[in-house]
């Protein structure tokens, strides 16, 4: 349920209706829109529905209250017609802007992060990637250096400026992730790790939410949902493939999930074309791809000598396909920005902005 | 790497084996066969590989030294070529008898699992299955009684003298599952949540894995070769249907999975056909033909009024279906167990036999 | 548009609604049931409908005009509640027997052929299968003997007795195809050539029609009315399965198909494990899981020395594997065969049945 | 086997190879590329394959004869470097220029396709579409105006001055379609129609070959070469969707396919948005991708107005979108055409070119 509030609606009318929510057992969220504020009532409401609804409506300052269609609520752009724009140090993604995030795989030693990000930040990277905590298929290889990596990343950080982001692979790690990094990223096999979900949506944190390889658009939303419902709306999509039938790429990349987020929800969505593809020679035209059809940003795997590398070494890029990729991404994006106009996300605001 | 004893090797000979693979940093793990002790050698041996092969031949009762030629080896049919076979007090899973867990989708209250129990424990069931913390796909839908669910599951447990199986859904929950139940379920969700899979490894509880809905038969045999490097090699396997283009059921049920299982892996299977279908019709029919493909067991859901139920409400079974259908299952269990001799599992036994 | 005529009603009202329907210029299909005929009324009916209601309730004979629910019709369980039995020679598929095609992926000579059909023949086969014209991924591939593997076929059914089941692959085949053979059959990846569809709708021979690897149920159904449409509602379906991320084998046997399709239609199901699982020794245990299900007959290939085989050497049976396979189908079926009684299909029956 | 001519070889050379090929039964393909010309040997070589080798190295003008890595041989990049280029009329497909194929899904009616053949002819179309022939999933739906729809097709091109592309949907109508239009279409549905790839084959006009929504990569070149193999190699490649799991657009565009297929042939291969997502509003970012990944051209469906049209309503363009779109796609491709000397086709050239 959605109450939208009157235009000229102040803080103590909304106050008004959160606390009428709040003594009925359920949760407000609020959206202070630019033009209108609306909240949001989370929690099973079950069969007081039509009684809630006529209390709501007849208390002070609210403008109207609607059902939501979806199940997703505070990810919805029905919910939130504004793009969300996530600021973290000096770096943006979301406000129309391209974020590049880049480094290596694994942080594997002190020196092969620093030389990676040396380049990267000077050649057009934006957020620095890395991980300390690896997922592997096999219990027998390298698991990454751990809180070491973590240590390395924080150190890249100060030597570079810009913000780093790492994976969490369980709820208990939370903290110390949050402690030493600046961006959460959950990994695709754990979208649906709910516990883990919910651990980062109470962190202060933004969070990288990767689709699961097996996932449906709405689940993607779905798992989004449970981070913004625990309280953390600074969520980032990150489109990296679906597995599909076809195995001449390790993944297919699934671009149309770009504009089709960009019309179902308001958070930012990047594309990884590196793990989509598992192919080096793919991610430049995957990562022109996603830029071309709209993403707000990209995430690649950089390392200095890919074919050393402990980690998915068939799919990072050198140096010069990093500077080449760059190159092109720059250009595209320019072009493309002005296309933006009359894209998905656009008529999504239309659509969005007309139920106001 | 396998090293496979002599025939007459005894104690000394194999700790002899062992401290030398511990001296190099590698895990040697045990299989004392009925015809021959094989000693798996885990661990990055990287290009160490020549000498030490030489220097494990060159040792005291070592018959030869193998390589080995799947990424899983300690769940896998070469290391371990006999049914592992996993007794929880007097119920027994994969030593030819029909193992049939039954039980609700949710714990919804002492009385709703007390009259189910009841029911399913005097008409067929082996194991009593219910779910006290809930993985949903939304958060605002019913998560499930918590650790209030395991206290009922384990009064349940006194009052049928049946093993008790739960789902555990992250590392923390380890303890106080295992604490409450006599088998840990990891959901499909879960089958690549890295973390959990070694929680429930350090357990001396039994394991059951079920299945990512998305992921392949060497992922899902890698998942539980995380378990067993963690320690525990006590772990069903349950198949319950994958993710296919084709959505006129939930999931599609891989009966194929049973055999080709039973070839690869010495780790009992068991299929759950009420998550594979979605509907409460389709459940006996995929029962009957999980049994008659060879599992050693299966999974279903069983609710006293199951249009009422707070979760699953399709695809739980009312007491006459499943009366009906354990009636099937007998039958048909009875009839394809003497088929097995030269079914998949055997053929297996054979193959692998053929190595000593 | 169903017409269910009155429990009285004779030929002359029967003409009549057929009459008026074809003064319409759309078309009426009869089925005579046991208690009562129902005329379908197919074709582009738009915005008549109602009026055409109206004018078909005021007809004699008339019990009721009902809406159909499904796109597709003729082969719906709504309009043909019984089950189609389709007889062939002397052999029958779709009366609770159980059906066993069986013979060599493609007629190579006329000894390979006349050497599987004695075996065969004589060890439980109930029609005769082979290739005459194979399609082939690779154009440098073996196409089959064609005109003259067709003659061979025709001396095989002389010699032994049972139809003879082969593949047509384009219209224009479709004459000589059924001049030689007693069923046409459709392979998976013309299962949406929809004028092949029309053709083998216009023959006189049953046609068995294959799913698409990459199809749906809903589409699978539609091909099956697109044969039906045109006149022949000899059909029988065939799940050979479909394609999913797992490459473990082939393809992935649908055995929830099979209550599916009983569930949804008239027309028999058979299975063929041998192009699902691809491999010789998963043919055996699918056949058993497809039998056990519920499958009207099995489909499998057999070869007397397969390695030898021009075309799907890996999964085709040997003699002692056919034979064993026929032992463990003739054991389960009979033993199933009792439990189909509240299986899918009568439960469609009965759903059916309470329609009238 | 692929024989590679010497630099300076002659016709008469060249006629030697050809003919010692053929006295063996085999087929010579020529590719007489700008260094060097190279034939290649198809058909079943079997057990002659070390003395044919030895024999053609032998003959006259010939450099070397190397093996042939990939089970397509005519369509590889290996046998033919160089960028097919296809010219029909005025327009080309595959020289770097935008192709841009629209027009109505189905021809309705004369007026319908002439008013928007006016359009898109006027606003960027180089080849205009429409279906005559109309494969439909259901045999009530419309099926197409047939030999009447080619003759409005015929009087469009006069109209327009633009080439004609409409879809063949079995072998006795390739000559008919051949008479009327200037490429054949052969559906999504038909990729793996071999009677049909092989009647196309043999046709004079360029044909188009939909990947088939369940199809990989590879059977779609093999596909390919079974036209190829007949005689014609005017092949333009179009990606139309996969099917996947995800349902929330029709199919999912497979983007990678384009530079993946730049890498492994020399066609050209272009993408169509109507179909891959079947929604209106995401045709216009999807056909920016594709050609923002390189595709060669576009395929789209567009309709005067579009919620009347008779078949794929939703997935119809209006005037304007196709105007917005043409405005996109033609400055995307202005800007993305240089990036393209550094991406997967030319990398391709530069590994093929190694080769000779």
């Amino acid at each position: 349920m959605f109450v939208v509030m009157q235009a000229g609606a102040g803080e103590a009318e909304v106050n008004g209706v959160k606390g009428l929510i709040l003594s009925e057992g359920l949760t407000p969220f609020e959206n202070a829109g630019t033009d209108r504020t609306v909240i949001a009532v989370v929690g099973e409401i079950g069969k007081r529905r039509e009684a809630l609804r006529s209390r709501l409506e007849a208390t002070a300052g609210v403008a109207s209250v609607t059902a939501i269609s979806k199940p997703y609520k505070l990810v919805s752009r029905e919910f939130h017609p504004e793009d969300t724009v996530i600021k973290v140090l000096d770096s943006v993604v979301g406000d129309g802007s391209l974020a590049v995030m880049a480094g290596p795989c694994s942080v594997e030693s002190r020196d092969q992060l620093f030389e990676t990000v040396d380049f990267v930040s000077t050649h057009g990277a934006t957020i620095i990637r890395g991980g300390a905590f690896k997922p592997r298929t096999s219990p027998y290889s390298f698991q990454g250096l751990g809180v070491e990596g973590l240590r390395y990343l924080a150190e890249a950080r100060q030597r570079t400026g810009l913000p780093v982001i790492t994976e969490v692979m369980e709820p208990s790690q939370v903290d110390i992730v949050a402690e030493y990094s600046d961006i959460l990223q959950i990994g695709t096999r754990n979208m649906q790790n709910f516990s883990l979900l919910l651990a980062c949506g109470r962190s202060h944190r933004p969070v990288m939410l990767k689709r699961g390889f097996g996932n449906t658009i709405e689940e993607w939303l779905m798992a989004a949902e449970y981070i913004a419902s625990a309280g953390n709306s600074q969520i980032i999509l990150c489109e990296r493939g679906i597995r599909t039938f076809d195995t001449s790429t390790r993944n297919t990349l699934d671009v149309t999930a770009v504009p089709l987020m960009h019309h179902l929800t308001h958070l930012p969505v990047v594309v990884d074309p590196s793990h989509a593809t598992g192919k080096r020679w793919l991610v430049k035209p995957l990562a022109i791809a996603g830029v071309a059809v709209g993403a707000d940003g990209v995430m690649v795997e950089v390392h200095p000598r890919p074919d050393e590398a402990l980690s998915d070494a068939e799919q990072q890029l050198d140096f010069p396909m990093f500077d080449s990729m760059m190159l092109a991404l720059t250009a595209v994006h320019g072009n493309v920005k002005d296309l933006h106009g009359d894209l998905a996300r656009s008529a999504a605001n239309r659509t969005a902005g007309g139920r106001a």
